[in-house]
């Protein structure tokens, strides 16, 4: 295959990241990769518990998809070294240790999610206790020797953990040293992480070159804020998006609540999330937010992109189902409070809708009714009536012709004739 | 065998002890081993470097033999593991990595130095290499996570290099590691080692704990003070005995050397040698003391220590033989700078010692002169003149009768009547 251009490549990969180091090396490397023909290893690590991923996770298989679309290779790399030891101090039931099966069943369960995201075709899945279960401990020492005490506490978690007095136990500074040679391991060219992850991806570009290669160039993808997230002084603020804080949308969850949880986002979130989520370009989300500008409804935009989300969770017909149950849902939540109630008696084979069409005014005449019909004008409960032969059961319909026309109907079970017997209601009632 | 009773063992082991951790487990564990009549395992560590003993490495060794003389097993463990790794940052040249033959000549030349003190018998030679270079990663980081980095920074050179923004590489972290592992690995009861030490060997029972082992009990000895030790302000102070600084006495040195270079400290440091060095009881130390506090002249207790120092590392033989040639050597030195020059002309048999001793006026008559030779009482050059027929051949001699007459006699090789011949001396010379 061919590379595209590697002003092409730098425009696409840089979209939307919070850090590159370094950006002259991405690019002298794609255009090495172009010349020789040779895609680049991408490296993207992964926790081994039991993923369960919302679109925060989402920001960065995007951007390893962006790599697989411009040609190059993705490793999805499962750190199972350290999920199946554990955490040896015993301290955190979170990180008990995971049998072997455990870490099948958990890649299992990622790939079915991620490549929902990414393209199998360019992504290989690797596992790092395979080189590290091999590694001997003369080995482990050298490793331990790439990088100093000092330097290790500067990561912030350490060093706010070492300033306030908590215990920080000294083979969780082997983790990030492991990580970082997984990037010698795999030889990768690039490293992927969330922001948060800088100071560890960074130690790989070290750690590589204790090791006599090349450093890996290091992309961070910003940390995505929760639903919850709203303009405040022009910034965007929230929390991050987690499970923990319900402020989330999981790749795993029905259609209708992808699109809803979508659309009940900030307008201004809206644009980030475009940037940082959607496979459209940059120039095609320019194009929506000038539109807004000049006064088109960011409602719109908004279901563009919660319709994007479920098409590419569960498929492109559910994406367009969710949408249209959304629009119809949301036309049911316009219905005006003051409608007019039209009561009928049940009868054995239902109501026909077109006749009380008539009765409560909403059509001039049985003619009009049966062209709204036609037209897909006439809808139940947000939901166009098949045709004009539809029969109402017992119950509460609100019933919308045209866009301004409505009505309430009520179907009752009761005979119309024993609602006034005494007794069982005033007569007045 | 049986074992001596508690009382009597805990007298002996806590002799020139700096630090034991803790008193009351170490008895409670000889009152068990005496009981299950089972020898403690008594471990110490040393370094895989070219050995080239001191008597300051011989005050450990010591504590070492009085377990042994106890009944219990020593452990000598060679730490091969790390000195096989060397140092993987490169930065120390003094620790390059030794190769496997490096190894087993360094521990050949080991043995044939502490087997001087301690009892091949009771004595396992060990290195660390066989237990560490089969651990698999998953069980280094669980032992990396036996103890904090706050902690670690605790020992006092890692507390000082971190304060003073001096490197510290993790690797660094791992080695006290490796050796508190030891004890595991070995099932240590009792660990000793220098006071300077203390914080890796306290780190063992952490870490023996850890695994779900009784700690070991921690015992050091104090670092010896070089020869120049001398009381200052009530203490004797001075460098800790090292090569470089040339305060030391080798093991390996030659008998006259270690005899010489005791004899040469001062007082008060003989006690502390005698205490740490010696296999004289406390009690025959103290008599020692008091004798000298009654008049006795120290040097000769000096005397018998460097006599026993010579012994032990060159064999009883070699200590008299050397306390002797010092005898000999101190009188010459005591010999009167105004002693009579007595010049006699040589004689192809020599000339006969007796005759010149009656010249000399050092004997009264002939018959004196022979008793004196019978009891021993004359000296030539410091040593005793074998019998009375001794002839002295041309030179210049210190010649000694009892203990206070002296002379010098010049046996000269030229016939006296040249001496006058005109134009080689001076008539009047």
């Amino acid at each position: 295959m061919s590379f595209p251009p590697v002003e092409e490549q730098m425009e696409l990969l840089l979209r939307g990241t919070t850090h590159v180091q370094v950006e002259q090396e991405l690019c002298e490397r794609l255009k090495e990769s172009r010349e020789q023909n040779r895609p680049l290893r991408v490296k993207a690590g992964f926790d081994p518990t039991a993923p369960d991923l919302h679109v925060g996770h989402v920001v960065l298989l995007q951007k390893m998809r962006q790599f697989q679309d411009l040609g190059h290779q993705v490793i999805f790399l499962i750190g199972d070294f350290t999920g199946r030891i554990g955490d040896p101090t015993g301290r955190s039931e979170t990180r008990r240790q995971l049998t072997e099966e455990e870490v099948a069943a958990n890649a299992e369960t990622y790939r079915q999610q991620v490549f929902k995201v990414l393209d199998p075709a360019r992504t290989t899945v690797d596992f790092n206790s395979r080189w590290m279960n091999a590694m001997k401990p003369p080995e482990m020492v050298r490793l331990a020797a790439c990088y100093s005490v000092a330097r290790m506490l500067e990561r912030d978690d350490f060093k706010k953990r070492f300033r306030d007095g908590q215990s920080i136990s000294i083979h969780e500074f082997l983790y990030p040293l492991v990580q970082a040679y997984d990037s010698v391991a795999l030889q990768a060219d690039v490293e992927l992480g969330g922001n948060d992850q800088l100071f560890n991806l960074l130690m790989g570009r070290t750690v590589q070159k204790e090791y006599g290669q090349r450093p890996q160039i290091v992309l961070t993808t910003p940390l995505l804020i929760g639903t919850g997230g709203r303009m405040a002084d022009g910034v965007i603020t929230g929390d991050k998006m987690s499970k923990s804080l319900g402020n989330y949308i999981g790749i795993n969850e029905e259609p209708d609540q992808i699109f809803g949880k979508t659309m009940s986002i900030s307008d201004e979130l809206m644009w980030e999330y475009f940037v940082l989520l959607s496979r459209r370009s940059l120039a095609e989300i320019e194009e929506m937010k000038q539109s807004v500008a000049r006064g088109a409804n960011p409602r719109d935009f908004k279901a563009a992109l919660a319709g994007e989300l479920v098409s590419r969770f569960h498929g492109e017909a559910a994406g367009k189902a969710a949408r249209e149950r959304f629009d119809n849902l949301f036309r049911q939540k316009q219905a005006p409070s003051d409608m007019p109630v039209v009561r009928a008696a049940a009868t054995p084979d239902g109501v026909l809708l077109a006749r009380l069409l008539k009765d409560a005014g909403l059509t001039e005449s049985a003619g009009e009714a049966r062209r709204m019909f036609q037209q897909g004008a006439v809808r139940i409960n947000g939901e166009k009536a098949a045709n004009e032969n539809l029969r109402l059961a017992p119950g509460e319909y609100v019933v919308q012709v045209g866009k301004r026309r409505w009505a309430k109907i009520v179907v009752e079970q009761d005979p119309p004739e024993s609602r006034a017997a005494p007794g069982r209601e005033p007569p007045d009632g």
